[in-house]
């Protein structure tokens, strides 16, 4: 038998017990796909008093992370910390400085620093190996970095946070509204008691960053994604995408255009025909269009103890195997300095819903603004009639510009009849 | 930049093509991708004469595709002939005598033979890729051997044949039966003059056993596969999937049984509420269950000549980055000498059609039967009257044994009301 691959484990949460979990039940079937066995060294976490679920027999506790980067007796540090600063950063800096690889969990620091932390490893001929970062329970980095590496990628979507899916799925089925559904998600332990992170679409971000990167050979550019949550999608917008063939999704998109690479997380109407339409609960999913390959889908849980433990263990299984690989599809200091085309100049079509006072000559008012911005309708739609309260009306666009579209949704918002600013969300082709 | 992997392609049909066209457009791209240039230096097809929409500018093209072979200036022969014997067959075995890695869209070859082959290569410390031969433009082998490898995989499943996906999707959406469908698919190039192959299910159990021996580790057993083909589904038996919230679709599946590996190709009633039962047309799926993953999908064209060619350049990039991995997920020797699950012991739910005289006591007589057999009814389902002629009548079961099932089946074929021999398929549960 080959000598063992040796690893330490910074983190010892709801990933890091994964992590342990598998390797333990696991072990013998890993040594003999890997070639050699894997063998957990040394675990780091905060508090050592913990009451865990699986036993830590014959493994070194640390009480300082950082001393696993130094640990002369392991080859990866498998940071599952977390944060895009603090201990994390310095764990995995500290670990590529001494010549070991590091597997990570951690979108965040690669979201703010992936280039750098690839280049760093790079130049010290380790490997930064991510898997468990996005969609942990697809393996889609490696699908991106190897299995769709004879493409160039046109377009790549997905549903990359499984809180946001979750509530959309259970408003839609439940009609009831956003804030309802947020906090029995927190109750049920599938939100967190600060739920920004995930509904605000910061998170999602942080994963199509990464992807992003892979999928276009690019340096990672957190900052140019345009970025908006769900909390301002209402029970009623959700209803009316029903009505349309249409359900409500968080997707976060990247895709290239003549102005640079678009990066963008936002609420999008999704047609049912598609199939990512179809995608609901927690589950995730990611469709990558290539030039040769054409649309291809990957789904399954993004997050959860097991499915980001085996992306965790994959990647350990690659490292065993001798794989170091690029972290980014390119060798790090080949990584494209690409512009991130700006989001007014996007180009597609919308769904926009109007609270209006049910009186004559409103629509006319709300046509001729769009007619004045060259936008042209597809649809319209009004539900019921009101005269004392408003109303809802729904018209859909042909496909136009983000800036010609905010510009008519602003003057329309300004009408006297309409009584609140208009709901604009984003209509999606695939 | 570091040397070229030099590559000879024997075949030149739809697969070579593309081969040829993507390595010549993303020449550029792969070399930074691959970290060296990937270089077309041989080729070999029947004609050299025939026209063809590629260039092949200094290649040399060699009359004998063994030459391939033998060529000191080729690292990897790509086998793209097809066929589980004759000449692919001698190419993959002296490609690795004498010391070449072998990329191969072979399924037929693999599925006969893929052990065998694996344990030659390994000897030889020569790598055997052949993402190509299960659904092309889905990297699913790369996700059994790499990606998942972290878990024991419970199934896995899949619609593996595009040709009877396409069809059965077709009768559905336009109510037409067998026959009709495949003669129109096949003057549309959906289908080959002689279907046999595909639609009597030979196709899907080649990539069947192929991908049973990469999720578990065990020998390619294609003798071991109970395989039934699609030209006894009937346009009525579709109408009553609808009817039940199913859809006829040509799985192949294997899983863990007690008795062993359990692999079968067959049409599948599958509810409405998987996944699977979307997927339309041409495009192929996999699912698959691992223990620490959960469920996961894949989904993509499975054949054609860009999805094809992005395998094959896939399983390139993998050898031109230095990558030599077993075949199968475990070194060859290592493969596990896997019983095959009797069908007989097949457990499930069963869809059954009979042709019966519209008169009093029938189904008394059937259900009799079927209780003798211990065979429990879960729903029946008649459709229209008719005193003359014969009407269907639908039952579908509990939870019971395949032998049970055949047995009953056989005597209810017997009672003198039941006109045509009964219509049996498999019910799914995901």
């Amino acid at each position: 038998m080959n000598a063992p691959l040796r690893i330490g484990v910074a983190g010892l949460g709801t990933v890091g017990g994964g992590v342990v979990k598998l390797l333990t039940e696991h072990s013998r079937l890993l040594s003999v796909r890997a070639g050699r066995p894997i063998r957990l060294v040394a675990v780091s976490a905060r508090s050592r008093a913990k009451k865990r679920d699986f036993a830590l027999d014959g493994v070194r506790w640390e009480r300082d992370p950082l001393a696993l980067a130094e640990a002369t007796d392991i080859d990866v540090v498998v940071e599952l910390i977390g944060g895009s600063a603090g201990v994390a950063r310095r764990l995995v800096q500290r670990a590529i400085a001494r010549g070991k690889h590091v597997v990570t969990a951690n979108k965040a620091l690669l979201a703010m620093h992936g280039s750098q932390i690839a280049l760093a490893a790079e130049k010290r001929g380790v490997a930064v190996a991510f898997e468990a970062a996005v969609a942990g329970g697809i393996p889609v980095v490696k699908a991106l970095r190897e299995g769709l590496v004879g493409n160039r990628v046109r377009r790549l979507y997905g549903i990359l946070n499984g809180t946001c899916n979750y509530i959309l799925s259970t408003m839609r089925e439940t009609g009831r509204d956003f804030a309802t559904v947020l906090a029995e998600a927190q109750q049920a332990g599938y939100a967190e008691a600060d739920p920004s992170f995930d509904v605000d679409g910061i998170d999602a971000a942080h994963k199509l960053a990464v992807l992003t990167g892979a999928a276009f050979g690019a340096k990672v550019n957190f900052a140019g994604i345009h970025v908006e949550g769900i909390r301002r999608v209402s029970a009623m917008d959700i209803a009316f995408a029903d009505e349309l063939g249409h359900r409500i999704k968080l997707l976060g998109l990247a895709r290239e255009t003549r102005d640079g690479i678009e990066q963008r997380v936002h609420p999008c109407m999704v047609p049912l025909a598609a199939p990512i339409a179809h995608i609901e609960g927690v589950f995730n999913a990611v469709v990558v269009e290539g030039d040769f390959v054409g649309t291809t889908m990957f789904q399954g849980r993004g997050a959860g103890q097991g499915p980001t433990a085996s992306a965790v263990v994959a990647d350990l299984v690659d490292l065993a195997r001798g794989r170091v690989m690029p972290a980014f599809v390119v060798p790090a200091e080949r990584l494209a300095d690409r512009a991130a085309a700006p989001m007014d100049r996007h180009v597609g079509a919308y769904y926009m819903r109007l609270m209006v006072q049910d009186q004559p000559g409103v629509i006319a008012a709300v046509s001729s603004i769009l007619a004045r911005h060259h936008i042209s309708l597809e649809s319209m739609l009004q539900r019921g009639r009101s005269p004392e309260g408003a109303v809802a009306v729904v018209l859909t666009t042909h496909s136009t510009q983000e800036a010609r579209m905010r510009r008519a949704a602003e003057q329309i918002g300004r009408l006297k009849a309409v009584t609140e600013p208009p709901c604009l969300i984003r209509i999606e082709q695939f």
